[in-house]
This record gives structure tokens, sequence and C-alpha cells, in this order.
């Protein structure tokens, strides 16, 4: 043990939550962060002799964990939260929010939602997050600045879409968008995001793979979300939308599926051959009325499983701790089974889970000596924390984003008892409500085209 | 207009959701509160001339609406909170949750672990709360000392219970909690609660109606919460629970039949027919597998319902907000629909549908001239509350119980700025953990009985 290093920042006196592969709990933990990394991962056995550090953080009882991995975002939709809810996915999608993101998306507005994102996500414990959209190179540029680590996809649609009005230059304008941020942030990991089996044609879908493969980068696509979208590629192609991929060879280890709820026991045979990542979005689901994704069925087949908020314009926020209490209840009632999907194992797809399904589990999800000093603390000196007889059934049942005192990633603290340290939020605040009074005028007198 | 009136409170600068029948929304709102009541609900008119108070509140350009109302819990409950999860029903009930009662329950206990529940419903927008269980006289003491509303039943059960060893005593021990309760403060309601059909004998359920109709004071039961509770009554009695009840005489309008999950369209017309109100405890019945209710169903058949966050043990917190959330959300997707159960019928149900539920519509559950002024005031300038198009959208979807700033009940400021008024939180805290450690002490030694 070195005794004689300075360690860049020591977190102490709190219950140390690994998330490990057996789930080690430290009752009273210490961990050491120095150059981005956890060095040290041990209980705490004196009360004044710490380990020398020029930061000293007392989690003062509370809970210490690895910090949120929420696999599917798309950050700038922060812009259209509550504009259109209650309604069908496609009057959803097609009547608001293509409509709002072609009237109102630009690089200046992607890049203030962003930032608004960023600042939700990280006061609510999301150390990591996995984006699609466009204008990713904003997106990229607030998340640096914020102090997060994403892996960041340029969207691929055969549309004229926000940023690439010619859909013959999307793929192009994806690699562009990867070669300019790939190995330039130790945040930062660029990637692709084609939007779905339905609005990508094959041979769109086919280039993107190549593009992905080639920079070995996250392919990312929202596959089965609805029944309608399997209708329809059944009657183009004669196949469910995952062996419809499959048969192109888009299916592979780098592959993120996002919503894969229309899956038969086929589908998720070849997504777990394949070592396909899964991001199950719960809240979203639920709210667009989607579906129930199989969850218990992927688990049981080993595929790697994350959870996802999905755009806060579905959702409507941006909380991971929100993201497992539904999970958990949802699946326990939808299979009348009150002991699936038990708290740790939540847990576990909340952190280790994502990080594995979006290709990060070597680098972050746990808390072990090698891997990012991503960590939050949280505060259970509250009334609805109180009494504390297990830590994960707090942060599942019981706790929410609002809970997150302390934010550390890449060995950085970037929140600080509740205070953003990377980001203005006041200033981020009156900027988005600038823009939605803007939005809201237009909405509101009909104008929108 | 009386002009030259002073005020107790004034409540300025917000969007106000009154929530009355046509669910009028006034941009920039202003409320006036005299002796209790509601006395002004308007526009706000002038930025410099408000009417005299002895209190000004601004609301800063948040939301203000009618303090949420909890139709079902068991406040002292907090005191198992997490202590058993992801069990089925009647181990969680029978192995944990009823040992644990029988081993740690007494007046003491009960008042302080209701004290803590309190502070986490007032902090969390709950002005109002329906509750069942046992050393209810402590319980109402730490409620009327907190200064929240409520409802207030004694429990009733065929076994020996806490408080009530022999349970021929159970409906006389009820009758003299209302008889201690009844008119004694302007907060409490006393009642009774039978705990079901299948652990109250049928002179029991007889017996707790005719007091209850002869004090007139709500009867609570649970009813049809699992399939087995179905089986096994249809199996003694050839009837639904339901179906049982009503041929008992025991379903009026002075009825809380609470989560009323396995019933059919006969069931639902008779609790229609008889006027029984009904709580739905979403996250709760979802966590234990019980089911999801028929809500859709109720509400076509008119049946009074409203929303409960049931006893901390099964949820884990008693936020109203996130109840919100799940029932939309769950019935959307159960239902493949997701234009069913929108923002502002979800916060109808969770205001005035639930004051109806529990027969307090005439006094609470709306901001209308003349109701008790029970209202809460939503700090809306925070990045997950941002921007900001639909308040009710937000309130739903978006929000959670550590957005309210400030509560008043029954004309009175009971959380101003998130600081709890009435009670000492930090003191309260520290007399659960106490308890706690004690609990999980005797629980992990295995010498619990």
């Amino acid at each position: 043990m070195p005794e004689d290093k300075t360690y860049d920042i020591v977190v102490h006196n709190g219950i140390l939550l690994t998330v490990n592969q057996t789930f080690d709990v430290i009752e009273k933990g210490l961990v050491c962060i120095a150059d981005g990394r956890l060095e040290r991962i041990e209980a705490q056995t004196s009360e004044e002799q710490l380990p020398e550090a020029r930061q000293i953080i007392d989690a003062r009882g509370g809970i210490i964990m690895p910090g949120l991995v929420n696999t599917h975002t798309h950050a700038p939709m922060s812009l259209f939260r509550g504009l259109a809810d209650d309604l069908p996915l496609m009057t959803w999608l097609n009547d608001y929010i293509f409509k709002a993101e072609a009237r109102w998306l630009n690089p200046e507005a992607v890049y203030t939602a962003t930032r608004l994102s960023c600042a939700e996500m990280l006061l609510s414990g999301t150390t990591t997050c996995c984006d699609g959209y466009f204008f990713e190179d904003s997106v990229a540029q607030a998340v640096e600045e914020s102090g997060m680590r994403a892996i960041l996809g340029q969207g691929i649609i055969d549309f004229p879409a926000p940023g690439v009005p010619d859909p013959e230059k999307n793929v192009a304008e994806a690699l562009r968008f990867i070669r300019n941020w790939q190995g330039k942030s130790s945040l930062i990991s660029p990637g692709l995001f084609c939007h779905s089996p339905y609005t990508c044609s094959e041979k769109t879908l086919r280039e993107a793979r190549r593009v992905a493969d080639e920079t070995d980068t996250l392919f990312q696509i929202h596959v089965a979300e609805t029944q309608s979208e399997v209708k329809q590629i059944q009657a183009k192609h004669s196949l469910s939308p995952v062996q419809y991929l499959d048969s192109l060879g888009i299916l592979n280890s780098r592959t993120l599926a996002v919503h894969a709820i229309w899956v038969d026991e086929k589908d998720m045979g070849i997504m777990a051959g394949r070592n396909v990542g899964v991001s199950v979005t719960t809240e979203s689901e639920m709210k667009l009325a989607s579906g129930v994704a199989p969850v218990a069925g992927f688990l049981e087949k080993g595929v790697a499983l994350g959870l996802g908020t999905d755009g806060c314009a579905s959702n409507n926020n941006l909380d991971m701790f929100q993201e497992m209490d539904f999970l958990a209840k949802l699946h326990k009632v939808t299979n009348l089974d009150p002991t699936i999907l038990d708290a740790r194992q939540v847990l576990m797809l909340a952190t280790r889970g994502g990080a594995k399904a979006i290709g990060l589990a070597d680098q972050i999800g746990s808390l072990e000596v090698g891997k990012k000093a991503d960590l939050i603390i949280i505060d259970t000196h509250k009334p609805h924390l109180t009494p504390l007889y297990d830590p994960s059934s707090h942060l599942v049942y019981a706790a929410g984003g609002g809970d997150v005192r302390d934010v550390i990633i890449d060995g950085r603290l970037v929140v600080k008892d509740r205070t953003l340290l990377t980001i203005k939020v006041e200033d981020v605040i009156e900027e988005m409500e600038h823009l939605g009074r803007q939005i809201a005028l237009i909405a509101s007198s009909g104008v929108e085209t």
C-alpha cells in the first residue's frame, strides 16, 4: 500500500457499493483517485488518518457508488420537453417532433439544450450517456465542457435532417463527425446513430455499418420499437426487424439495439449470438405506449442490457433513478412476479450493465481498481431515505436524482454539494427559457410548419 | 372585491392551476387566504399593488396548485422502509411485515415513524392523507402536530394486532378512537380501517360498518388486491370480494375500497352504484406484483378514484408526483394507448379525484373560493423543469416531490422554501435512525420472532 502517495481525491465515510461481479458492499468505504482512475478501494480503518490527497470528500454516512450510465439519450430534445404529450407515437413524431426539429434545430440551440440536459444528468448522478442526434458536434462540445463522459452518435436518416439537408450525405457526415472527435477528448467517444430499419435504406445501413467497423465505433439503432414497425418490415422484407438487420450484417458487438420491444425468442437468440447490446428506455416506452421489452428474456440469454431515459420529450426527464424504479416495478407487475429484477440486479443494469451494453465495460460501470474514477455520492440523510436497512433498495425504490450530492467523472469533481461546477445552471436555464418562449409562441399561434 | 381587507396569506406570481371542473389555468395567479379558506382566486393585475396580507408569498414564476391528496397510507410503516423487498406478497406480509409489526410497534415508535412520514409527505407536497393502521391515536397526534390534514382509520383485523391483543375488541377499539378524535381538530377526521375481507369475519365487517355509519366516518378496506384473495373469497362465499362485501351491506358512499385490482365489470358496476370511492396505489401494486387495476374502467363508470402511495415499505417512498407518473405510464403501456390518462386527468385524480374518493370533495382538492386553503407551490426554475410549455405535463411527467417549495394547509404555512416549519426534521431523522439500527440488528442476527 503506497503510504507516501498523494492522491488527487480521497472519498471516505460512506457505504460503498462497488457493483462489481460479486456486488461487494463495504460498510464504511474509502476510495483513492489519481490520474482519473480508481487506485484504492477498501474499508476505511481510521477516522483520523486518511491517505494524503489534494481533496478529501466526506460522504457523511451516505452511499458511494458508480456513476449511472444512461444508454440512450437525445440530449438536445430537452428543447421539446413537454411540448407534446399523450399522443400516439407516429402523431407525436411526425406532427410534432419532426416538425419542431425542422423548425428549431440549429447548432446553437442544440448546444444550449445539450448543456441543459448535461446539467440535469450530472445533477441526478448520470456520469456517462450514450446519445444519438443531429448537429452532434454541438452536442459533443457541450458534453465535453460539462465534464460528462459520453458516446455520441451522429444521426443518420434517409430524409432531409437537421444539419444534413441531403440524405445522400448522411453517412459521410457521420464519418466526418467521427473523424473530428476520435481521440480528441478522454470523455468523448464518437460513433453513429442510424435512426431505424424503417427510416434508413439497406444501402444506408450497410454503409453506416462499414463506417462504424472501420472506425471501431458504436453503431446505435432503434429496433423493434412498435408493432407497426414490425409489420412494416415484415411486409417489406418478410423478416422481423432484428432478422432483417442481421441479414444485412448489421448486428455485431459494436451494435446497440435501442428499445427491442417486439422481439421473439429467435430475435433474442440472434442478438445474444451477435453480442449486440440492448438499451431499454422503460419510461419513454411506457409513455409512448410502445410496449414492454422482454427484459427477463434478454437477461436469461446473457444479452448485455442497459437502461436509458430516451430523449426527455418522451419521458419527461433524464433521471436514471426513476428509470431503475420503473424498470423493476413494470416487470414485476407485468410478470405478476415480485421477485424478478431485484434491487441489486437493477442497480447493476443501471451501471455495469449499461457500460457493457455500450462497450465500455473495461472502463466504467463499477468501482474497481484500475477503472475510470466515475462515482457519485448519495445523501441519505433525508426523511424519504430513513431508516436505511439496504442501500440497494433505497437507490432503486426510494431515492431520486435530487438525492445525489457529489459527482466525480474521470477523477474530476463536477458536482459538489449539489452545485454543478462546470456549467452555470442559472445561465443555461435562462437561455433555454428564452428558446422555449419562442417555440411556445410559434406553436400556439399555429404558424409552425 | 373587499379592497380594505387584510388577508392572512396572499400567494402571487405563479401559474395557477385551479384543478376545478373546467381545469382553469391562470397564467399569473393570485390567491388570498383568510381563516383557513380560499377567499379570492384571480389573475394578478398589478406587480406593485397586492392585497393587504400578514404574509405575502411570491411564487416566483412557479406553479401554484392544490395540495396533493394521498388516499392510502400506513404512515408508521416508514419504520420498515426497505426492510424486505422483491418478495411475494404473502411472504413479505406474513414472514416480514406482520412479524416486524408484532415485534416493534408501540405507541412511541408509531408516533416517531408517523412524524417522519409526515415530514416526507409535507416536503413532497401532500397536504392530506388517508391512513389506516394500528395505534392510530399516536398517528393522529403526530399528524396533527405536523399540520397535515388526514382521515385516520384505526385498524381492524381478526388476529391479535399491535395495541389490540384481543381481536374481540377490535371494533370497540376503533369506536373508542373515533370518539376520541371526532370534532377535536380541524385537521383530523377519524374513521376505521378493516384490513380486508379475508382477514375480517362477516361479524367484524358488519359491526365495523355499523360503527362507521353511526359515527358518519369513512370505512376503509383493502379489496381484491390479489388473485389469491379472489380465489379464497370465491371458494368460501361463492362470490367475488366486491360482491361478498356488497352482500353484507358494507359498500356505500362512506366506503373507500383500496386496490380493487381483480374486479370485473359486474364488480365495478356495483361499486359505481354504491358510490364507493377507490384508491389505486400504483407503485406498491407494481412492486408487490399484485396486478394492474382497471383504472380506465372505473373512470368510465364514474367511480370516484384517487391515488395513494400505500405504506412506504412497499413503494418505498411517499412521493405523490411519482405516483402520478407511474399511473399515467402504466396504463398507457398496458393498454398500448398513449392517449389515455393524460396529464390533466392524472393531476385531477391526485387532487380533486382523491378528495372525492375519501369524501372531502366539498372541502379540498381544488383551488376554488370557499374551499380550505390547502395549496402548494412548485419551483420550476430547475434544469429538469425547463423549458415550461405545459405545467400539467411537467407536474406529472417531469417533477418530483423535491420540487415542492412551499406548502399551505388550512391556511397555515407549513413548508417554507423547503424548510418544514412544524417538525424538526433533523431530530426525527435521528430518532428513526436509532429505531432503524435496533431493528436492523435484530433482523440480521435472526432473533426476530
